[in-house]
């Protein structure tokens, strides 16, 4: 594992001692993700500082004939940048390409090294009255090249689009170590095949992206949050259509949130409170934004006003203030600790049609609760979106192994369910390694022979983030 | 040309009579496209009424290597549906795919087939209060196929994207004759690589689309319009960044109209009278629309008079009726139809960023002057969009030869300004046959190989829109 390849000498004397990592110590931090639940041993970990010395390490693999994991923040969920377990890969590291390129206020973008963490480029967004609004759980440490490799959403899709619709360029080292730039800093552009698309989504496996033009928006003003309490899902589809009927384009976040959330909420937070006296089966956050003279208090009351005038709305709880606002929103992140504190469980990111989200959700309910009466479902997702974290814990009762084949069966039971109405098992997190197999098996001989012929016309070594998303050769 | 090949007999046969063309008088409609400016002789035009159909067709023409050239409402400014002249290429015309095939008002989503005319399409969406946001000039003739496979942009980018941002799923025709169906009415899907983006702006080379889901917003309920008189592109773009933070997300539409275009729509439409007492070197036509409780005349007014006490604007007309909003878009419709009484002239649909629009402008008109100081540049845009119509007209003094020579060599001579400002030669009209030269003279050898391989992927025989974007093999 010390042990010098030849490979891991000549990067050694390219690039610096500092910028490969062999000690098993050193690379620890870049074997696991969040989901925390794989781990692979890389040939070394190779940290380089500029595009020019990115596209040396690419050109250099391809020569040795070794392959390449790119990785961003590790904050992925399907194990599509963990090097696999044998030694092979080399896990190349964007960390140190972060340097935010350049802003421009006027044409609303800015172009940034695809090593910048998301955060940071939401702060360099927001000295310049702008914001970039990719918003995720991650942003912390979750990094731009990343978000495009794995075309991430998140809290904003609803109003922003995902990060396909939020990039103009992008630059990018082809796998025979070429780079590519493609970043021009233009909001219209209908020159032939738009090459970048193929970047977007495709989770590192065509090519490792260095630097990007994003697009921002000016930053929101004022914001109004509201926790709705609603009786059931058809209901909160019916408040989702009058919401983006009163609201306009300022409607920001529309998120479905079972009761058993709010309570694991309420166990991961302990200073969390019951937010209304009452307690409902369904609650819907809500949150409209704007910059400009819109009276946004008035649009949500003449919406919570209508919403109980026809029977949606049950009860609710409009934030007052900032901090109000932010104790709302506490109860969607506490959730997901809530969760987490459950330990081993089936994460899924699925979509449907939203007009499907009621019956999907009765269907699924009875379907999973049949094959297995002791689980727990926990249901909540992006309404707008029609994405869904269709999760399920498991009965407490199983030990850890057959916990894992237990969640195993029941996500194919799910996908099955999924299938019946035309939906996505992967509406945002990717395949991966972790839903490859169930994405091969939804594909239609046409469509891997193109997937196959495109990962071949950029990656004829096969050496790019092999295995990810289509087998290895 | 009347007489038989194999292909035909053996359509005529599998289809029927009238959906084969072969009457010169009958094929006429389908020569020409709305610049007026070339003809093409096809082997003949047909016509498919269904997917099955249209796929039957292009299976036919890949085992008969004949040559196709699909095509919609030709309405497109680069030759890229028109037949070529030597009697090789069958026309396949979509219009018989004209069916709306589903609505779905709660996932703002609309399924149709390919042929469908953009206004229909619009008109359907209305009638469940939805808008398909896309509006061109040439709605009431393009074909949401036409507009997939250019990406069509259009007056309402800057609020709601272009097609590419529309489109959710498409059914697709491959060059072999299979039926691909990516029909998906998903928000938000991620799995592996996203192959409609490749068909979205390839005008055709890779595939006929023939069907597509497409993305719906609530009907705007209110909007408001103004045209404002403003002395400097540079204070134009100072405007526009005031209305981005002022109007929230409500700006539909930013544009810039010269002193003359407003002259050349008075014109055009001699009942138009001069918008303001006095004259402006420069007019921003703009408008901001929205659903739900928003004072959009406030917000007006309230840009309007920051504009003015920042000296942006000179003066200005709030249109306090539709039919005022009406009559100051008749300027903006009027001053197309001036341009074209003044005969042949150069269109350009370049790009290059929002923040370089004031040094570009001026730049190329010195360029441009310096070169033929008896022309006349007509420079309109979409501000928003950084996309300019940066045309010319020719001396009048010229003959029609040499008009064609002169506005060539003038475009050659813009194109090399916009190089400098790493602008698009094609933000909206594509490359077709008529960009052609200037695009692959600016196409890296790396594009090149990459544009070759994806063409070669879907379409190893070469026959499918062979020659447009591409030279065929």
């Amino acid at each position: 594992m010390s042990d010098d390849t030849p490979l891991l000498a000549i990067l050694v004397q390219r690039l610096s001692e500092r910028a490969v990592l062999r000690d098993p110590e050193d690379q620890a931090r870049y074997l696991s993700d969040w989901a925390g639940d794989r781990l692979g041993m890389p040939l070394a970990v190779v940290r380089p500082a500029s595009t020019a010395e990115l596209a040396e390490v690419v050109n250099l693999c391809g020569e040795h004939g070794v392959a390449m994991t790119p990785q961003g923040g590790h904050s992925g969920l399907v194990a599509g940048a963990l090097p696999a377990s044998d030694g092979s890969e080399l896990v190349i590291s964007l960390e140190r390409l972060n340097r935010v390129r350049d802003i421009d206020p006027v044409n609303f973008t800015m172009t940034v090294d695809a090593g910048c963490i998301l955060e940071t480029v939401k702060q360099a967004a927001a000295e310049h009255d702008c914001d970039f609004p990719l918003a995720l759980g991650a942003q912390g440490s979750c990094q731009i090249g990343g978000n495009i490799a794995t075309n991430a959403g998140g809290l904003n899709v609803l109003r922003h689009g995902m990060m396909r619709q939020l990039v103009l360029g992008l630059e990018v080292v082809l796998p025979d170590g070429r780079v590519w730039n493609g970043l021009h800093a233009l909001h219209k552009d209908n020159r032939g095949v738009d090459l970048k698309q193929l970047f977007l989504g495709s989770e590192g496996t065509l090519g490792i992206v260095s630097g990007a033009v994003l697009k921002l928006v000016p930053k929101a003003e004022q914001s109004r949050t509201a926790l709705l309490g609603v009786s059931s899902v058809e209901a909160v589809i019916d408040l989702y259509v009058l919401a983006r009927r009163g609201c306009s384009d300022l409607l920001t976040a529309f998120e479905l949130i079972p009761r058993r959330c709010i309570e694991l909420a309420m166990e991961a937070t302990p200073s969390l409170r019951d937010p209304m006296d009452d307690a409902h089966p369904w609650y819907v956050l809500m949150e409209v934004a704007a910059t400009g003279p819109v009276d946004l208090g008035v649009m949500l009351e003449q919406l919570l006003e209508q919403g109980m005038e026809d029977e949606l709305i049950l009860n609710g709880v409009l934030a007052s203030s900032e901090s109000q606002s932010q104790q709302l929103w506490q109860f969607r992140e506490s959730m997901l600790e809530g969760q987490r504190l459950r330990g081993e469980h089936l994460r899924t990111d699925i979509s449907v049609p939203i007009s499907a989200i009621p019956a999907f959700v009765t269907q699924a309910t009875e379907v999973v609760m049949a094959a297995s009466p002791d689980c727990e479902i926990i249901a909540y997702g992006h309404v707008g979106d029609g994405n869904l974290h269709f999760n399920i814990l498991p009965p407490s009762t199983l030990d850890d192994e057959a916990k894992h084949d237990h969640l195993h069966a029941l996500e194919a039971t799910l996908f099955e369910v999924l299938d019946g109405f035309d939906g996505s098992i992967s509406a945002e997190h990717g395949i991966g390694r972790t839903k490859q197999a169930a994405y091969l098996s939804r594909l239609s001989p046409m469509e891997l022979e193109l997937a196959r012929g495109i990962k071949t016309l950029f990656d004829p070594d096969g050496l790019m983030n092999a295995g990810r998303i289509l087998p290895a050769r």
